[in-house]
């Protein structure tokens, strides 16, 4: 097989370039020009890489797929500009955010008008039942913001349990992982078998993602993960880690705990120590082996699939995903 | 024919039954209530009731579109949740609008939700062709968030023309209203001629609508309108009337209007004032024409359309329209 990464990269490039063309020369300026920055501003592009492996995987063609793959693309960075109003966020990929760099105003209506335009692509697939795709798509989003409605709503809430936690990531961000690789078995005309098999894939993989993502920020390498390490501590942020470590601690820890979440003002050296008791209550340890774990069982699903470039591509996008530091 | 009014009333009545269900026992509490509130807030139903008798227009069964009918309805609700956060409006058909009910974040994710469950219902209908469908709904909601990114961008513009504005509220209003007209005529299989006809009378509907819309803020009865009238003038809109009055306007009525474009701090009896010089210059009387002749150019369209209730009722909504005092 060839490289693995220069495949990927390959495939990544082709996203990029369509995505360049979709809203060239459209006005009102004001709304394209932002538009443009957010659409033009990189990222890894997993869930549409993601959606035309899969294709591939059920024996499809990836120009089939290019479409839907700008569209998953194009639907995630809308959650991430009406995220980043939500979470007052500065930076995104180390840039200002668009509410930063323009207002809040246009960070609303550029992100609504990111759904239109991911309908829009996605409505250029040529392959597969077009009521499915739009449908599975749809689902997505809602329940994409099903998903951001938990999370806003366990920010004030007192506590929240592991199970609560998963299910919210699984609709904030696993669903779009797993609709990108049901909509490559769609285009891609696999049996139901096989879309169940990515589908499981998919969800595994998106869990793990998660989890590996509130990982690197008490891990993670600043610049390497393009935001501040511990970021997620000092806003307070119900992350895997502290819904986790909340279950078990005690005493000063839990009081410490209940202070990051209940979203206080934290004091230098919060951080630290916050991390300090992730990783003497186990949790850091317990996260790892929890994204080890769905990664495998991600890697199991495969097995339902056809040998081939597509299903090697998926086992080595998990194992990327899974040794990732940014 | 029975009565116009009755008939009309019958239609919201089965829109608003149908809107009623599409979110019950949804969870989480914290995006449905928002999102139940918004839908039972009543209104004309204007846009879901133009789609059922286009469809009945050109033959098709009320039932097949009111799937559709309720998307619609949907995405006009969209548009007034981000719109009213964008233009920091206080009420909205005489209640608290959702930002200011809940707050700002709770706004964005309620109106993002509501463009899915729009798709949602869209994709329920069963006649006619779904991509086709999906498709039109598609542009309509580009084209919208269009309108209203020209709308907040002419707000700080020094000046306006009235082709800039006829062109903005035909993307804003007018889209929604036109869609709507040729989703009916799609899901009530009508042929080119009768799809063309009816997205002509919706086009000139829609601007008349509009323009009688800022009519009504400056000739409107405070209670049956719903709104403050001269709300329009205190807020600096560049409405119909001002960018017409704008163009022609010297000396002393020039400052006076330049200082309400400005959107510059309104002193007592501002209203009262620049609803004199709109009287003065004759745009009153010329918006009034321009409703008129619109109107007349809807009606006209409808020649091309089997005389039936549909087309009866086409008619009798145009008139409506344009003697509507709220």
């Amino acid at each position: 097989m060839e490289d693995p990464q220069e495949y990927y990269d390959a495939l990544r490039a082709r996203i990029d370039e369509r995505l360049a063309c979709v809203v060239e020369r459209r006005e009102p300026v004001t709304m394209y020009e932002p538009v443009r920055y957010v659409l033009g501003g990189g990222g890894k592009r997993v869930r549409p890489v993601l959606l035309l492996v899969s294709c591939e995987a059920v024996g499809g063609a990836i120009e089939d797929a290019i479409d839907a793959g700008v569209a998953v693309e194009i639907l995630h960075n809308f959650t991430l500009v009406h995220d980043d109003i939500m979470d007052n966020a500065d930076l995104r990929r180390g840039r200002a955010t668009v509410h930063r760099k323009w207002d809040a105003n246009v960070a609303i209506l550029v992100g609504d008008q990111l759904i239109g335009i991911a309908y829009m692509c996605l409505l250029r697939t040529k392959n597969g039942d077009i009521r499915k795709l739009v449908d599975v798509f749809t689902q997505g989003m809602i329940e994409v913001c099903e998903g951001q409605s938990y999370d806003k709503e366990f920010e004030s809430a007192p506590s929240v349990t592991e199970e609560e936690y998963l299910m919210m990531i699984g609709k904030k961000t696993g669903r779009l992982v797993a609709m990108s690789a049901e909509l490559g078995a769609l285009i891609g005309n696999g049996d139901d078998r096989q879309r169940v098999a990515l589908a499981r894939y998919a969800t595994a993989l998106g869990c793990a993602f998660q989890i590996q993502d509130d990982l690197l920020d008490v891990t993670g390498d600043e610049r390497s993960f393009g935001k501040c390490v511990g970021g997620d501590i000092l806003e307070g942020k119900k992350t895997y880690l502290l819904v986790s470590a909340m279950n078990t601690a005690e005493g000063k820890d839990r009081d410490i705990l209940m202070h990051v979440a209940g979203r206080r003002s934290p004091w230098p050296g919060i951080v630290e120590e916050v991390t300090e008791i992730y990783r003497r209550l186990g949790v850091i340890e317990r996260a790892r082996e929890r994204v080890r774990q769905d990664t495998e069982s991600a890697i199991r699903a495969l097995g339902d699939l056809p040998p081939g470039r597509g299903r090697d591509m998926l086992t080595w996008m998990a194992g990327m995903l899974l040794e990732r530091t940014s």
